[in-house]
């Protein structure tokens, strides 16, 4: 099972509204152009099931009680604020992911063009822009301004980690006159998010405040997708390709590439089938062992004999548990720094190798930065469109602590509560992790009895 | 709805096997490589659901029948060929689409590394290299014959439209004494492959015919995704860059991009959300008219008065009606030629803004050979390989006369006789369509009544 | 010999400046920094010889005369116009080419941060910008309106083909108060530029007109490489590489990409031997010959016949004297329109090879577009980056009627008269033209007899 | 002065040959296939000067002695080595750079369809692979066998570093029945087939050896050129623009990228300009120093100050003398490994800021391996494919202990003696650096005084 369905029942998995909707969609008016045809409009009640095995189903109905769904998120036909007049703020928090630039421009091109919305403010590096303390420029988001900055990796807004008051954020929000908070963040801006439409409630403001989930490692949960991890695993292919050259290139040379991923597999996954050349993946969901008859080291020396080169990939947040000794450090948004894995591996295979006089060439490749900053792929650029188009329709008709999500095929309205409730990892019984191992061929024998039990 | 559940309901959804598997999948011990676990194996009894929504559930449930559901894929415990001992053959048939070399090298790896098969015979020039008197080779693939072919596009194999004579196939299939036959086409090559398996039931052989289906398009019934179509509408997008690159570089400057699409607008649409850039987007689903004050031109002359410049994506099937003078000839495979309708549109344009007094210059870029020779983008390379290695599953298992398809975010195995029943189209009342709407702002005034009723 | 030395010798090949350089140049304290280093400038003493080869400077001691050449670029110590208060436009002409945005922003950053001067107008849609009637905005360009537009192909400020009236052009230089005009076009651009510097001098007015040759066909004379040419044949490689994959997809199957070149085929050279995998190329330079035994229809079936699949790249402007029934039409640039030498290509070898039954599939690829709009390659930007360094160092220093040119590997300061005296065009007893022989194998029985003589 | 004039007037350039060419070349009849046209073969007599301008000229003509020139390479009507019998091997040496497998296929394509030559030996993992206990196995090349590997990067043959015995070498070279080896290797491996051909001669051999010169740093003295540069400052750019991208990301954002370059910055310097992003740039031919009010952390700071962020690329020889209490360890090659500048600098400004108190986030990219293992650019490729024509031609007319140049824009043969001979270097009074002063617009404050005199 990927979730923990009990966790879930416990949730209102009903979104929050700000009130009734009153004002028509410009929607079918902009885009039908005619009183001939109506829009297909989404309404409240379409949901979408969590499963979708008829396996599942059949136990669910065994157990008698309603299959746990979401809310399908579109455009409504009524809305909340008026259209033409609603001010909106967009804010990018913690690391660069690829994709944000077009998530900004989306916002701004569907308030703008869609629902007459003239005014978006740019809030520059994350939250700190709202505090007044930091000086940082409030930017007006135009069509014109944002036109190209798909092109571009990053954020044009620029970034910033950690939680800033809720008070003084909620005051600049009420200064700038701002109806619609879009926020783009992982979970702990997320979590800032959920703070933030409590603070609104409580001074009974009417301010929507719509999040669109930002995580490279794809480990929100309830999030089959997040944007930008497509891009990322793409990238680190070519980064694959040089270690796989680059251990061709001299007898028995190994290749060893790190990939983001502090909890979940998920980006190193997906690249090692993407090239299908690698020969082992190290992910922080399975614990492995280095040595011995069944250790991580014996199998790479099989593999040595058998074909004089190895590519190796792993994600950063693998084998955490070798640094035990070393002091934890905290960055600002609260995430432990994590250790060097890649030089860990790099520093044990060859004092193995020497042991064993096996000459080898080692090149280990850290590509991380360049990956976050990579503007997105086509079909990530697809994503980021819908994100951003589904956003502006729950901002519009006045949903709030609400995060966009893709779940089953279809984009939802999820209770940030919900999102940042559990992580999604990489599961042992998964298929992408059996199409894994039927990628690589790596013996299972390496990684830790925990295996069966994640 | 998507599709006709009343069509669907008449098939038998279960899929044919050869009889009573009796090996022991090697898999469990090339994988796990050890006494302690067991892999995660797949039963015939998986399902999975052609819904995803609550409502349309609550309707099934209503009419008290059964929803209907596909065969999981993915590896059985016992499967029916002797591994090390089955020979396999591959053949692409039909047009070029990007992921063929991915998919012919996954097929060698997987039964080469993970079944012990060291067989595999690759076909030259689909159909024709069955036959005798073509005169082609047959290729005998393995692993370090096919190391690098991912990386070029097309198929190493090459390929060739038309159907030849199933009692020829089926003699050279059993000369070469073949177990198991991955055929890689459309609908017209996947009708053919049902046709053999009917040859070869005849005769009483225990041949396994496994399609992968290859559209480009995207336009196979119950199958959400086919290999090639995320690359092809990826590549796309540079041709559409170009295009309103063009548009901004002159006075009413207008970018025409036709790309594929016979019947489905599917690549369009794709392409159009993932510029986010294009204006006018016609597809074959939904017929336009040029003329009058709600038609195509007066939109076009609407949009140059605000902007000066235009980008109009057409995919190739659309406006075909516009010919209908025109004599219709067929290809090879039976296929309709089409009349080229960026010409078309450009005619039309150029003399309406001719008339109209407004200086302009009309770029028309036709990028379809260099789309469909790219080699896949890693998202596809992922799908390239997670199709083989279903593909090779089902045949080792003694499946036949399926196709491998994926629904519903899961690997199926689809009856041949299903997949080619109906054709999945861009329905108006789409996600996907509404998405297209949004992004382009395009008015639906210019598209025909028949729009509510596709 | 490579050009007409006769012709070249008629030109005073001197630079005309506006006259004495009294203004210390403010680079050499930007830059250094410090009293204690100067720059290396360049003065107008240092010139670079037209000849590299020991012969021919053996050959020019004979005949007695001091053998001709071109005044060096770069900053020069002393400047004519003041730095901070000298006001600049830039004007982009004729079809779109890679780089141009690139030379845009340089020029931009060159001005802003080298000279300090803050204003630089950029002129919408080439030399209609200037004229009143078309009511083209006059945009301001300063660092941060261009900072990305390196990444994006075309001009951001649009260009259009033909003259306009010189005496207008001034009027509006002079109401602008501009002191330096850089104009990025091609031969007839530049004879425009020449007459405007004429214009300039009868009103005794002392703006400089500085040309960037831009020429994607790499044709003007005296000039080795322009901007632009590298990006256009390392982009045709995409469609080559795809004629040859689709060649190679089916029996005897047929690639045929055009590529620009109207009287020159470097582009096409180039994207031969950059490719390695074409094996026939046609250029304008070279008349050829279809049918007999020596002629190209023969050679392309012994082709078949050796390997059964060949890829054909043709530059525009080859074969038209195929055409000779056809009207010939000008375009507003007074370029003729060429006829479409791969239709007829396709045409021919389709009835030939019907003839000779043998069965085929030809595809004929025409990327021009995508080639024209493509963002230049890095080692493109680097040139870009230093003609308009280059060109403001001219422009500040007073030079006037002269193009940035690079020759025998340095920058130059060319006559406009002598760039545009001849053209440069591909010769058959080339370095280049043989290496593409070497690497098509190409018999050359059908070109036409004046191969040598060209 | 780019070179020691006076130690190269000490050198012999003319090249040694095996004897007096007695074959006829088969190019004329491949290429023209026709009695009435010859191809303009060059001739031994064809001389490259060292120079290019007017002013050296003169000065070369005051002293009194003939400049000195380089043999032009080329095809000769007349070869040594008989055609379609000649055997020959190609080696791959040291570290990988772009181009290596296009310099190959390019080898092997030319022997095989230009000289006949059916046998082209590949040998494995450089020097090792002629050496018997190595057990490497010799490859053999044919155009089927290398038809793709142009789209890969590295090389098929694998490579290693350091010598062999040369007598070992010889003997196998005999053993094989070579008559032409194919040398393709940096500095040391030059002078190791530099000794091969004196073991060669000492045994009164008839083998050339022809070097290709490969130095991603592109240091090779008299090489104006070397292959695979131009790639790997294209594909340094991606790290850089990461870099940017991250930098501007975050308040006080910086971005350092460390590229290749041990003793030449080249390939920084054409990415900073190919760029135009880059505000500091560190090569090891200039020192500098960190601090004090002229230092770089002081310019720094100015920078910050101004602009928020900074990018900084260093190349890795730069700064070594920071690491002057580090034992020196020297890799197989002989060459000195390298202490982390990039390391360095990211503690050095981190340490600094923290007392300036300026928050910062800091993001240091290496992006070495990437760009070694990068397929070459299309420009490159050419260069590779003329590299290899010219081999070939050198090889098949019995030059010997020489390496195919490029020079003042021609292919010459240069006597490995003088290539090995000097290092070329980053000069202060170079146009490059100048350019890259005026891109970045850094001053030179921080470099120290020996900039004049390098």
């Amino acid at each position: 099972m990927k979730y923990d369905y009990d966790k879930l029942l416990k949730f209102d998995l009903n979104i929050k509204n700000h009130g009734k909707s009153k004002y028509e969609s410009p929607l079918n008016r902009v885009i039908m152009s005619t009183e001939d045809h109506k829009m297909s409009f989404v309404t409240d009640e379409e949901r979408i099931l969590v499963i979708n095995s008829q396996n599942e189903y059949e136990e669910w109905k065994k157990k008698g009680i309603q299959i746990p769904s979401f809310e399908k998120a579109g455009p409504r036909e009524k809305i909340f604020f008026e259209p033409g007049e609603t001010i909106s703020a967009v804010v990018t928090c913690g690391g660069l992911c690829p994709g944000l630039n077009s998530v900004i421009r989306a916002l701004v091109y569907m308030n703008y063009y869609r629902y007459n919305n003239k005014i978006t403010y740019g809030i520059r590096y994350g939250y700190e822009g709202f505090i007044d303390e930091y000086d940082h420029e409030i930017l007006n988001l135009t069509p014109g301004t944002v036109e190209n900055i798909h092109k571009i990796g990053g954020t044009v807004l620029g970034s910033s980690r950690g939680p800033q008051s809720e008070m003084s954020i909620v005051d600049k929000l009420v200064k700038l006159k701002v109806n619609v908070l879009y926020v783009i963040g992982g979970d702990g801006t997320l979590r800032g998010a959920s703070k933030l439409t409590k603070e609104i409630e409580n001074r009974n403001l009417k301010i929507s405040v719509i999040g669109i989930p930002k995580t490279i490692d794809n480990d929100i949960a309830y999030i089959d997708k997040s944007f930008g991890s497509e891009t990322a695993f793409s990238k680190a292919c070519d980064a694959i390709d040089a270690a796989h050259i680059e251990s061709k290139g001299a007898p028995n040379g190994i290749g060893i590439v790190k990939v983001m991923g502090r909890h979940s597999g998920f980006i190193a996954a997906n690249a090692t089938l993407a090239t299908n050349d690698v020969n082992f993946l190290l992910v922080p969901e399975m614990k492995f062992h280095f040595d011995g008859p069944k250790g991580f080291l014996a199998a790479l020396k099989k593999r040595l004999d058998r074909s004089s080169h190895a590519v190796i990939l792993v994600a950063e947040g693998a084998g955490q548990e070798y640094f035990d000794g070393a002091e934890k450090k905290l960055d600002p948004s609260g995430n432990e720094k994590l250790n060097d894995i890649g030089l860990l591996l790099k520093d044990k295979i060859k004092n193995f190798l020497a042991k064993e006089k096996i000459p080898t060439s080692i090149k280990y490749i850290d590509p991380s930065y360049i990956i976050r900053s990579t503007p997105p792929t086509p079909n990530d650029s697809i994503f980021c469109l819908q994100l951003a188009q589904k956003a502006v329709h729950a901002g519009m008709c006045g949903k709030t602590n609400v995060v966009i999500g893709f779940f089953n095929g279809e984009f939802i309205h999820l209770p940030i509560d919900v999102a940042v409730s559990e992580r999604k990892v990489l599961q042992a019984d998964s298929e992408l992790w059996l199409s894994v191992l039927e990628s690589t061929g790596q013996p299972i024998t390496f990684i830790n009895n925990e295996i069966g039990t994640i």
